[in-house]
């Protein structure tokens, strides 16, 4: 039916666990050589904002996801309600002015939604 | 892809912090004037029931909601296992026979789907 | 939009509540004379996969699953990761090389998603 795989996951929790969660999930299918996939991308909000962030646990894993070309975006919306602005994010990590409207975006154009 | 912007929020979890958070996203995408979309439906399913009914705590966001124009749904499976009746649900919010059902027939209309 | 009814099922969480709500959710779906569904999917991955093995608690609810009709898949990551092999899964349920990466196919494939 569409002709490229693109996956957006869906980084709104809180606890460590489910981040590592959704973080291991991202990479497995950055690091996964049998699936060719033409774009992945991370949308964190709400409470699960904080690992995009240079001061969080486990930015260092979204670093990686970055280097590996993974589009790891934060709701700016969340940003503003968190008093964090882009230089508190990781490096290249985007802001997209709406965390839904950019899901809503991204399944338009055909990206699959998961939500660890 | 598609040509309409249209969201769908699954609103499942009975926590009380989870729904406050479904119900702002809501709220932000219909009040959001920089992002044109034709629809906006929450979907009210299990422990998720509570804030559409008359009695339930948030119940006033969700009348705001459905005068802001977003199409609020409960399933009538979940009414009938809370023995609730479609008159314990505020004004406006519609029923549907099967929640899981609409959530597929929404997705298939090109609504995009988001799990708070 | 699209002809068919399909829908996927994401089991991921290790909570019994919450396996139960997925479980139920399919069940209902299948039993569902109503809705003309083409297939119904269960994908279970991380602390989901529980209810997929022989050993799992809710292992009968799965086995009724595949016998009515539905594709049960388990995530081989997943199996790896708990030192789980194919011979501890319940009788009908597939494995997928990877989770994600079938969900993603799913998807593209006119599945609607659906995360309990």
């Amino acid at each position: 039916m569409l002709d490229d795989n693109k996956t957006v996951f869906h980084l709104i929790e809180g606890g460590s666990d489910e981040q590592d969660l959704a973080l291991t999930l991202a990479e497995n299918l950055a690091g996964d050589e049998s699936i060719d996939m033409d774009d992945i991308a991370v949308l964190a909000q709400a409470e699960g904002i904080d690992p995009v962030t240079t001061d969080g646990e486990k930015s260092d894993r979204v670093e990686s996801l970055v280097d590996d070309g993974v589009s790891v975006k934060a709701c700016s919306n969340t940003l503003e309600m968190f008093d964090l602005t882009e230089s508190d994010l990781v490096d290249g990590v985007e802001t997209v002015s709406s965390g839904v409207g950019e899901l809503t975006r991204l399944q338009n154009d055909g990206y699959a939604y998961i939500r660890p």
